[in-house]
């Protein structure tokens, strides 16, 4: 039977109850146009894998702590506050089926809501002397904005390498599941060989999730998700990276003609699918997670056996197993 | 004769210089694109008011330190991140004569850029343990968000009062003034009281700025600088507001049917402008603005005399007789 996130969460439900609450106080404005931008980013709220794996790592390692509701609170404050910048960066209107903030009330707002969102997370942790846990963060935060950046550089360059593509995933979306990781460890013990193991851990889980999510544009998903979006906007991921490196070099003029192309048809997308398809694309960056996997396991067996480690390891087999 | 910036500046000039230094290395990224932004930035930067209010409030309060250039930088770090930040929220084109990084960038490098320098800030911080200072500007960072969407959430309201006013420009502007200032007392000494004075004194500066700031949209400096930008984008500032509240029911109606209208022309707007001079309203403006400037003055003088006291005395004096 296929996992749900409701049963994985079972040995932190009370805590994620909890967080949920505590989590909106800490958003909360005298401006009453903020509170309305934050109720309705939290009414838009997604799975909360973040502060899932905020309290399982702190389960994992030590008692669950008010530092780790801090912990998370800090990162979804940060990351909520990444995520109305994004809508400015994607200048996407819609998120998760709803219109974006961005879309809403425009840029301007955006932005400084973002900006509003990342000074009560600066000044959670610093009113409660968190340091250790907000330079995790800070780390991330440093990362995640290069990452992007790193990638957005090379966009133009078919050329990407497997290397490369490595580096670009393990920055822009490894580096946070890593600090939610760390930051859980780290609110309940201050080992820095456990701290270390734990982001160790959670690196390998991004990484492997990144790999999942550029899957899905290959169809590997739930029927009637659009497939060959990355393609359209020419980023180029695993299973094409891998399939470019070994064709012949009729072959890769063609894709890239096609993934250059600025009136790329749904058709000739399909043509770039089907020869990744294949040329083993899929079944060799499923390979790579499944390594990814293996290795975050490893990790995690090393912990001691409790509850948490097991529903711990259930998210990330969850993560690799989703369908969206 | 008038005031210059670098005659004022003389008590701090080693440290000005060696600050530009060390700024740019605190920016500096592996990423390429990163750094070509970054230099980009430092071609265009401006007066440098606010390291030389750090600065010389470290000078005036105690012995300039390392602590002090990383005081400094803070700020500088978080204020480019939000100067980067702005271009987007200004949409606008244009930045001292330069173009901004949003037109040569994009929105999504703009965005992504200023978190970047927004994290390198929080690091140099976290790294040396200057809490303290990471405290006083995270702060400055939540009032200046909240105070610009206050304006925003008001902008729409003709109605707003003075009150409403100074509290809008005590958020978004003087806050950061405040924090320049006590940043630097809080890089030499840690006497909460010494800090909390040089805090208000900074804040009575910025006020006299903005109002300053707000006055030249009537024609009171440059010759030849755009008039009425404010009044076109319906922001209501002092003068305006002022008169607006003592006027007669029937003026108060024609002046606020020619602001709100979408296609104000110059000739309408330069009626809003002889109305406001013609009422007092520049007058009292200039007044009020005298008032925060004495009072800076006051707390100013409590302190010992040194060379620093007497070139932030010029320094303040100096951001109310600009001209631009």
């Amino acid at each position: 039977m296929a996992l749900r996130l409701k049963d994985i969460q079972s040995p932190v439900k009370t805590e994620m109850l909890e967080f949920e609450h505590k989590f909106r106080s800490f958003m909360k404005s005298k401006v009453f146009l903020i509170d309305k931008v934050t109720n309705y980013i939290v009414k838009r709220k997604g799975k909360q894998m973040r502060p899932m794996f905020v309290f399982l790592s702190a389960g994992v390692v030590g008692n669950i702590s008010e530092r780790s509701y801090r912990g998370a609170s800090l990162i979804e404050l940060l990351h909520t506050a990444s995520l109305v910048h994004d809508d400015v960066v994607d200048d996407s209107n819609m998120r998760r089926g709803y219109f974006s903030i961005n879309a809403l009330w425009k840029n301007k707002i955006a932005v400084l809501v973002g900006d509003y969102l990342l000074s009560r997370g600066l000044l959670l942790s610093i009113d409660n002397g968190d340091f250790d846990l907000l330079k995790i963060v800070s780390e991330a935060v440093r990362e995640m904005s290069e990452g992007e950046l790193l990638q957005m550089a090379k966009a133009r360059s078919l050329d990407i390498t497997e290397e490369l593509y490595y580096e670009v995933i393990r920055q822009k979306t490894a580096s946070l599941i890593a600090s939610c990781c760390a930051v859980g460890a780290a609110s309940v013990q201050d080992d820095p060989e456990v701290i270390a193991k734990m982001k160790e851990f959670g690196l390998n889980v991004g990484m492997a999730f990144q790999i999942k999510d550029d899957l899905f544009d290959y169809g590997t998903g739930e029927i009637g998700k659009p497939l060959g979006i990355d393609i359209k906007e020419k980023k180029m991921t695993l299973p094409l990276i891998h399939v470019l490196q070994k064709s012949s070099s009729a072959d890769k003029r063609r894709i890239k003609r096609i993934i250059k192309s600025n009136k790329q048809n749904n058709k000739k997308v399909q043509e770039v699918i089907e020869y990744v398809k294949a040329n083993g694309g899929i079944e060799y960056a499923k390979n790579v997670m499944h390594d990814y996997y293996r290795k975050s396991q490893e990790i995690l067996d090393e912990f001691p056996d409790s509850e948490f480690k097991t529903s711990l390891g259930q998210l990330v087999q969850f993560t690799i197993e989703r369908s969206k």
